[in-house]
C-alpha cells in the first residue's frame, strides 16, 4: 500500500479491514501512508523504485487521489507479472514508462465493490475489494472491459539532458536523511565524474556518505541507481537550500564546463 | 490496535511480540497509535466508525489508558459478533451504542495474563495475551465473570439536536487532511440542505471536496457517513479556525433561518 | 524490524518486499523505524528491552547503519535461542550483555545477498535475504565464519554506581508521553525509597503515575522494570528540562544524603 492517509485516522486500517474481509490470507505490507497530502509524483516515484522489490504476483494499492468522486478512472494494471490497483491520474506513470508488458483494465464492475460506495474513499469501497478478489484468484477481466494502455494518464517525465560534457537532471525526491534524489541514472558515472548542485560545485561522485569530510555534501550513486547528494550524518536539503526540481549536473570529467 | 502508544518507542510492537508468542498465526493490523496521548474520545470514535469494516470474529484492541495501574476494570466486549478488549473507560462507547447484542466479561483471570505484569503497561501484560488466547480459540467466558452492559463506563455522548428548520451538531473528529468530520449523519440531508460552521456561511452540501472552488469551504457527506466539511486540496482545520466541538448547523433549506 | 529509515520513503516496505520474495510466509512487526537517524544507543535500548517479549526463533533485524558501505561488518548473532541480524555497530550491546549463550557469524556469504548490492543500503541488499534465508530453514552456519563475540563492538555502557545510600544512573530513553526512563533497575528501589533528577527532589517511588497530583512529576518503576519520572497526562522531559544522560539518583531512604 502507497497511499497519503497518514497513519493518524485508522483511514488505512479500514482499508485493510476490508481487503481482508474478502481475503483473510492477504499478506499486507505498506509502503509508506505519509506520501504528502495530494502528491502523485511522490507516489509514482515510490512505486516504481520499489515495486521491483516485491514478489511476482504482488498488488499494489496506490492511492493519492484528489479528484476521488469524479469522473478520473479507477484501474486494475498488469505490469510485467505484477498488480497495481489505484485511480488512473499518473500515479503509475513510472511503472507504464518501464514495464515490458502492460494490459489495463477499467475497474466498473460494481459487484466486485463494497455494496454502498461513499464518494470520498474509494480505497476502501472500490480499490480494497477488487484488490482481495484478485489476490483471491478473480482474473483481471472480470473487474471491467480492458483499456487501452495509451489512453491512461501519465505525468510530464522530469527528464534529463545528456551532452557531450555531462548530464543535466533535477531532484526528484528528498528522503527522511535529507538525501538529495536526483533522476540522473548512475549509469552515466564514469571515473573522474563529478557533480553541481545548482551552481554550487559538489565534487567527484564517491562510494559512500562516509566517505565525506564532516558536514560537507557528497554525491553517489545511491541504492535506488540514480545520483543523490548527501552529508554524512546531516541533513543535505536545507543545508544546502535544494529541494524537489533543483537543478543538478552531472559532469563527465571534473574539468570540463558545461554551460 | 487502536492505541495512543506512538510508533517510536516500540511500545505497540512488544503488545505484538506478546500476541505471536501465544498465537503465532495472529494477523495483527494496526488502526493508529497515534492517538493524542489520552485521548479517550478520540480512539472511541475511530474504533466505531472502523470496526463495521473488520472481518466478523476480528479483535480489537483499544489501549488509551490513563488509569492503567489503578482499579478501573479490564473488559472483553462480544458486540454483534465482534470482540473488543481494553480498558473500562469509555473506550468502547460507540460500540455499545450501537451494538444490538452485547457480552461483556471482567478480565480478572491471571492465568491468561502474563506471569509478572507492571503496573503501566497492561497492554502487554494482560491485554495482548487475553486476545492471542481469546485468537486461539479461548472461550471469553474463560477469561474471567460477567459483567452488566449497563455497569461499563460511558462517556457523555455529543448529541444533535433536531428542530423543524435543522440539525445541530459538532465537529468530532479533524482528520490529516484537515477536514472537519461532524456527528451531523449523512441521513439528514435532504434536496438543497446546507450547511454553518459556528456562524460561517459553508453553503450547500456537495458530492465531493473537488466540486468547490479552489480554497473555499465545501460541506460534504463524508465516508464515515456523516456531513464534514473540508477545502479541495486545502486544510480547512487551521484556515477556518475550527475545531473538535465547533458547533456545525445542517439547515434542511437553505432560504430557512435556525436561532 | 528496528530501524531509522522512518516511515515516509518507503525504505522500510522495500526491505520487507525483499523477504517476502524469498520466504513468503514470513510474519513481519515493526518495533520502530522512527530511531532518531544515526542513533545506534536508541536502537540497542530498544532492542534490548523488547526482544524478551517476542517468540523464541524471532529473528531480529536491525540497522541503524551510519558507516554503511565501509569495511564495518555484517553480523548474524544467535542468543539465547532468538536471531539478530544488522551492522557489527554495537546494535546490539545490551543483547551481547544480557544473553547466556551467544555465537556470532560474519555475513559474508554473498549467494545469500541480492545479486546486485548497493553501498548504501545494505537492510535491502544484504540483511533482508539473509534473514528470508535464515527464517526459511538455511542453517547459521551457512552465511559465513563464526567470529568470537568478544570481538564484536559494544557501545560504551551507562552504568549505575551503588552506595550505601543509594543509586546514581541516568535517564536512557524519553519516550513518547515525555517519560525519562533510567537506567537503574527497579529491583534496587525499597519501601521508602525516593528519588533525584539532577538536584530536583521528585520524591517517593509510587506505583503509577495516576497516584502524583497532577502536573506535579511522579517516580515509578516503569513497565520495563526500571526507575522512570514522568508528569500523570503531562510531558516530563520538557517540563523537566531533563532528557537522555540527565543524572538520576534513587535514595534508599528519603533521609539519606548522597554527595
Amino acid at each position: 500500500m502507497t497511499t497519503d492517509f497518514g497513519i493518524q485516522d485508522g483511514y488505512a486500517g479500514v482499508v485493510k479491514g476490508v481487503i481482508l474481509s474478502a481475503c483473510p490470507s492477504a499478506n499486507i505490507i505498506d509502503l509508506t501512508h505519509e506520501i504528502d497530502p495530494w502528491n502523485i509524483d511522490s507516489a509514482n516515484w515510490i512505486v516504481g523504485v520499489s515495486a521491483p522489490f516485491f514478489p511476482a504476483d504482488s498488488i499494489h494499492l496506490a492511492v493519492v487521489d484528489p479528484e476521488v468522486g469524479t469522473d478520473r478512472r479507477a484501474i486494475l494494471l498488469q505490469a510485467d507479472g505484477k498488480y497495481f490497483v489505484g485511480p488512473d491520474n499518473g500515479i503509475f506513470s513510472n511503472i507504464l514508462e518501464t514495464s515490458k508488458s502492460i494490459r489495463a483494465i477499467n475497474l466498473v464492475e460494481r459487484k466486485y465493490w463494497l455494496a454502498k460506495t461513499s464518494y470520498t474513499f474509494h480505497a476502501r469501497d472500490i480499490f480494497a475489494p477488487v484488490v482481495a478478489h484478485l489476490a483471491s484468484g478473480i482474473p483481471a477481466k472480470e473487474f471491467g472491459p480492458e483499456l487501452d494502455p495509451q489512453s491512461l494518464l501519465r505525468l510530464p517525465l522530469l527528464t534529463t539532458i545528456k551532452s557531450r560534457e555531462g548530464v543535466r537532471g533535477r531532484v526528484v525526491h528528498v528522503d527522511r536523511f535529507g538525501n538529495l534524489i536526483t533522476n540522473i541514472p548512475g549509469s552515466q558515472v564514469c571515473f573522474g565524474s563529478s557533480c553541481l548542485l545548482a551552481d554550487r560545485e559538489i565534487g567527484p561522485i564517491m562510494d559512500t556518505y562516509s566517505s565525506g569530510n564532516d558536514g560537507e555534501p557528497v554525491a553517489i550513486v545511491g541504492s535506488h541507481g540514480h545520483v543523490e547528494i548527501g552529508i554524512y550524518q546531516g541533513n543535505a536539503a536545507p543545508v544546502l537550500k535544494a529541494g524537489i526540481k533543483t537543478e543538478v549536473t552531472l559532469r563527465f570529467h571534473p574539468s570540463d564546463q558545461l554551460d
